[in-house]
């Protein structure tokens, strides 16, 4: 069962988390795991269909609107919903929440990627029937989204009528009282078309601002008694007579919209439907490409099968979530849910991408691509925020402008900017790609390292980034986080370095590019050299920012489990307050950067932020899976491990009805391979320190790295180390020199 | 012509101006110096009459809004319009816009309270005619506004047509782009009714949201010959027949609300209508109250005319704005402007109150009276912000929940607190009134300081407040802000105090009211003993908090002027992360609590300081002029004065059109008797240490200090003090003790 995720529940809470754990989506399109034909009104549903980067622009208000405040916030949109299906035996509405479940089944088959809903049910009036629902996103074209429902009659039904609804009439979920969700603006989208032209079902819609346009081209493989348009909602109706086994009707639909297909979505909508497979080459198709995806990106482990459920589960969404072309990126949520309104933060960076980078290197390219397209906006931005020169990325956004509310936990985490030049840097030493660090690394690298030296100053001989915000959001606003200073000098050390490695040719290329001078290059240097790192005396630990230990320390005895996540239960200000974090902040540093400290002031500084980090946000969990690993606590390393590869599926933070937590997915494969396998991306190569973790009994992966497909064994006594494909590899274990051999598996003790 | 402000401008920007500057009020109803006629359409109007404290609340909306964010925001609404005078001759329309202005004077008339408006003008087709406006909002009846309009025909006319509007469709100003002013809500009350019932036309509104109403009711005194009701306005035309020497009508207009006056606000004011008096009479009256008013408060000055004018000018606005009644305060811009919604601030404790304290005891009680009953408010507010105990007033405010949309700058604002306590400890050192000390000082005084407690910890030997914001608003959310600490400081160590000083049955009843412990105490007394008041070795200075000094200085020599003030040019983060103020912080901290350091920390700091403050707050020249003084800096005290006596005046912050700057008027007071004549106010009575002011010439004023009226009179060799009413009195002059007899003129040196 650890290809498959199986459930059944059909209580109000759960049955919205599942719509989440149920998305299928394919990097393009995203659509919730809902009942085709709803709950009913008693229960709320949140229904869902996105297409990534499909957004609408909403004004931001402000009680006081202070200066260089974003006047505009993007905004994923909900978009047409294709999953209406109705089904009446002899005009009794099919539906689970009246009559007799007898069986009832949804699985999530992770290997194959497809749905599967079946439901064994006698109607109130003693109808009984079998129906399933197979449903689809296709990975291999990208624009699909297909229902099979088959309903099979057992027992006194004469007639089966299905409705099946194309909507065009969709709306935005709206929530109060949670800060992580979209609390107003519903509309995002107007009706622009719903018509049936021949065999189609058109529906367009367009956003209320941005002026881009999205289509929705459905047909059937079954001839309608009926076709009503009315209000912006297509109404097909499918009469079949019960007598004669299974009916089946397949529903495809196609969406196209304004950023990937031009302006005449609908007529390329209606291109795309020509071409299209039946359902049962669909699934085929499905599986050879994700055979193919799992070849690399599976991890195996023995011993625990929830586990095993959860680690393929998590890198499952991330590639259904991840956008795979130029236009977008990977959102909080990916694409199953509304939460942080589809937004692109770091979290792409710094966990998300090292899985693409070393399972798909392509894949983690046009996320590069992506973020190196909203460089102007990030230019524009540290403008507007009084940077005479540089680039700031913005804390969240979808096409580049910041879409932040709140500077303090928003556009105050400049670390962002370090994070993705680091993402930059690390693709650079996996592919040692030189025209990729001609043409973009160089560039992002030098206007981060431009902002970095405007934002800060030298002062006693150090130099001081003040008034930034580092990860943790419990504490904002400080001067010299030790996170930022950590990023932003390996930012600015890689700027120098990056610059010393052009030829001449590509220097008076960027010089010329960005007006850059000699002088700003020893700038980055000297900023590097002298950068400051709170450090503490008296604990040995690297201090989280100028003043974090001379806090008060939370008093967490006192506080009980319903006030957590603090965030909704305190004031920022009290938090502030307090030595308490949201997350992994210098831990986070430490590992990220570990070459700038000892490994004791790092063992302290866990010991010490271990005490005072809630874990409120998703992001934290697996940092410190890695850390304790690191560490020899490996007891703690599994502990957390296991939260991070469960936590949507046992909806540890309570949110995920609001759609999954990506960045904890990428947690979950950096656990493993950073974690427990000690992974580090250095200069020289790869470099291992595995431990090894008694509950696993076995934990086996592969990677990608300059041309080679490198696959990695850890069982209890050994690890092993093969090149499967490409050439001899140096890489290092436990800090020895190691060269691998083509094909051939080398062994190692611990 | 230093009793007198005279102003002749028909230009836009400062039609505004004047708008402001001629703005009339009793403390209950302030009413703009718009013209009757209005400017025609080509030309904006701030138009507005406003009832102290009569708001509706409307919605806060936040782009992200977190726990304890404040969900409603009080404004103070503008109210129904009794200004309108329309004049007709012969049918062409009296407009200062058209035709030839002969003649044209406005002036307000500071002695005696009220303004004049006198035109002679020659119309388009040579109509020639004087007019004359007089205006009064009565001190004795404060519900009354009263006009009188005088045509006085000179050539050309036959007929004179005059028609008056009482208007109660009314919308509050609304303005982008300033965080100052209000940016939405424009409509804040709806008509409730507009009727003409015999002699009275009665108009009365009520606000959206608060459920209060407030009515005008207007009364002539010529017979209309027709009277018009109309969408909510009445116009009543007057019809005069030129030939027979001036035309007059005069029009009083009795407004009453909820908050004073009850359900039936319109009955009351009919009632207030039949006991009103003559124009006349009513200038007598006026000036009665004036004479009164100015005997006390009057400041003297020779040598310059324009300073003067210009400190009489501030005080009479002064008592203008300053509510008189428990349910109000004195708001930011007083009644002359919707700057700052109407909200009460600190500037009342800090600015205000002392010139009242000092001159007028019974309105300063009146509005610690006000504080104290949004103590209830300041108990729950604590609570919401996560301290288990104490009071904590909100930044901004108008009967007493916050209202301030942006924490760093609002809630932060933790100082609010200590500055109320301080206000209440001031009282009772000029009155000594024990009854007083017991049923209110000791309960503002303990809830506060439990505040302290309850926000700061005891760290390494000092008790620290962390994260919150002082007065300086380019520095937000710090730790240790000196001025914060040093007024906790304070107010812990007065809270101890006057709890040794209650009786048992005081000290029982209070422990009985709020549940006090006696280990409390002696937690305040340890917290002041130990509070942290930062202090840099290296500059002998204290500092501002702990990291202000370790931040860039901010290039003020590459800052244009129009770059001020910064906060309209410069995102907040900007301004944190350098060494710039706003105002005085740690300068104005020396001020009211200077025996905390010595003189020459004090010195040292304020040369710091200066540097890198912009006065960007018009709270902040009269805090250096204040110290200038005492450290001898005489031209800068000077010049500094200059700036604070004159701001409105010459408009020099340019927003007086939003409404005057009412703390920066009460600065005015405090710089001439705490900055040259040196007035501290200590547990042993009143200090003097005067300084000699070449361009003064002399300085004269009179202050009430338990129960006597002193006279001070400083010239240029000699500073003379004279007890006018009451008993001897003990004060010290330039630190020696002197004993003044009953009528008797004590001359010293400086």
């Amino acid at each position: 069962m650890t290809w498959k995720l199986a459930k059944n529940e059909l209580d109000q809470d759960q049955l919205l988390v599942n719509e989440s754990l149920l998305a299928l989506g394919n990097g393009y399109i995203g659509v919730r795991g809902n009942f085709e034909e709803g709950y009913g009104d008693d229960l709320k549903s949140i229904r869902g269909t996105y297409i990534n980067a499909f957004h609408d622009e909403t004004k931001i208000k402000y009680g006081e609107k202070l200066y260089a405040f974003p006047d505009q916030q993007q905004k994923l949109a909900n978009v047409i919903d294709a999953q209406g299906i109705d089904i009446f035996l002899d005009d009794e509405h099919f539906n689970l929440f009246e009559g007799k479940v007898v069986n009832f089944n949804r699985t999530l088959h992770i290997d194959e990627g497809y749905t599967s809903r079946e439901v064994h049910w006698v109607s109130p009036n003693g109808r009984e029937v079998k129906v399933n629902f197979n449903r689809l996103v296709s990975f291999s074209r990208k624009e699909l989204f297909a229902i099979q429902v088959t309903v099979e009659p057992i027992r006194n039904v004469q007639k089966v009528k299905m409705v099946s609804t194309v909507n065009g009439n969709v709306t935005n979920y709206v929530e109060k009282g949670d800060p992580r969700v979209n609390s107003e603006h519903a509309k995002l989208v107007a009706l622009g078309d719903a018509r049936v032209v021949g065999d189609y079902r058109i529906v367009q819609v367009s956003t209320m601002n941005t002026n881009l346009s999205a289509a929705c081209v459905t047909s059937y493989t079954a001839k309608a008694s009926e076709s009503i348009v009315d209000s912006g909602v297509i109404r097909d109706t499918f009469q079949f007579e019960a007598g004669s086994g299974p009916i089946v009707l397949t529903k495809k639909n196609v969406y196209t919209d304004t950023l990937r297909h031009g302006d005449d979505v609908v007529s390329r909508g209606v291109e795309l439907q020509r071409e299209l497979a039946s359902f049962d080459h669909l699934l085929v198709e499905q599986k050879y490409y994700l055979d193919e995806f799992w070849k690399i990106a599976d991890i195996e482990v023995q011993g625990d099968q929830r586990l095993q459920q959860g680690i393929r589960f998590n890198l499952f969404h991330l590639l259904q979530s991840v956008g795979k072309d130029s236009v977008s990126n990977i959102a909080a949520k990916g694409l199953s849910g509304e939460g942080y309104e589809g937004h692109y933060f770091w979290d792409t960076e710094i966990y998300i991408f090292p899985f693409f980078l070393m399972t798909n290197p392509e894949m983690a390219k046009s996320l590069l691509m992506h973020r190196y397209s909203t460089l102007d906006h990030a230019r524009n931005r540290a403008k507007e925020m009084g940077h005479e020169k540089g680039a700031l990325f913005p804390w969240r956004t979808i096409t580049g402008p910041e879409s932040s509310a709140f500077f303090p936990a928003g556009t105050a985490q400049y670390h962002i900017s370090a994070d993705i030049a680091y993402s930059f840097i690390q693709y650079y030493l996996v592919t040692k790609d030189v025209s990729f660090m001609q043409d973009y690394l160089a560039e992002v690298l030098f206007e981060t390292a431009r902002l970095w030296v405007d934002t800060g100053h030298m002062k006693d001989g150090h130099f001081r980034i003040d008034n930034v915000t580092g990860p943790d959001e419990y504490t904002c606003i400080v001067n010299n986080n030790f996170y930022t200073n950590s990023m932003a000098k390996y930012n600015l050390d890689w700027a120098y370095k990056i610059y010393q490695e052009l030829d001449d040719k590509a220097k008076t290329d960027i010089q010329d590019r960005i007006g850059l001078e000699v002088g700003e290059v020893l700038a980055w240097k000297e900023a590097a050299d002298y950068m400051y790192l709170p450090y503490s005396e008296k604990l040995g630990i690297n201090e989280q920012d100028d003043t974090f230990l001379s806090k008060k320390v939370w008093d967490f005895d006192n506080t009980s489990e319903e006030d957590y996540p603090l965030l909704l239960n305190y004031h920022p200000l009290t938090l502030y307050r307090h030595q308490v974090c949201k997350q992994a902040d210098t831990v986070l540093a430490h590992f990220l950067v570990e070459d700038h400290q000892d490994e004791e002031t790092i063992r302290r500084s866990y010991d010490y932020y271990e005490k005072v980090t809630t874990h409120d946000s998703s992001l934290s969990y697996c940092v410190f899976s890695i850390m304790a690993a690191k560490l020899g606590y490996k007891e703690k390393a599994y502990r957390y491990f296991n939260e991070t590869a469960r936590l949507d599926l046992d909806n540890l933070h309570k949110n995920t009805k609001d759609g999954l937590h990506m960045a904890n997915m990428g947690g979950t494969w950096l656990a493993l391979v950073y974690g427990f396998a000690g992974l580090r991306l250095k200069e020289d190569g790869l470099h291992f320190s595995p431990v090894v973790v008694e509950e696993f009994g076995q934990l086996s992966f592969h990677i990608k790295f300059q041309g080679r497909t490198l696959k990695v064994e850890l069982s209890d006594k050994f690890v092993h180390y093969t090149v499967m494909e490409g050439e001899s590899l140096n890489i290092h274990h436990i800090g020895k020199g190691v060269q691998l051999e083509p094909g051939q598996r080398k062994s190692f003790t611990y």
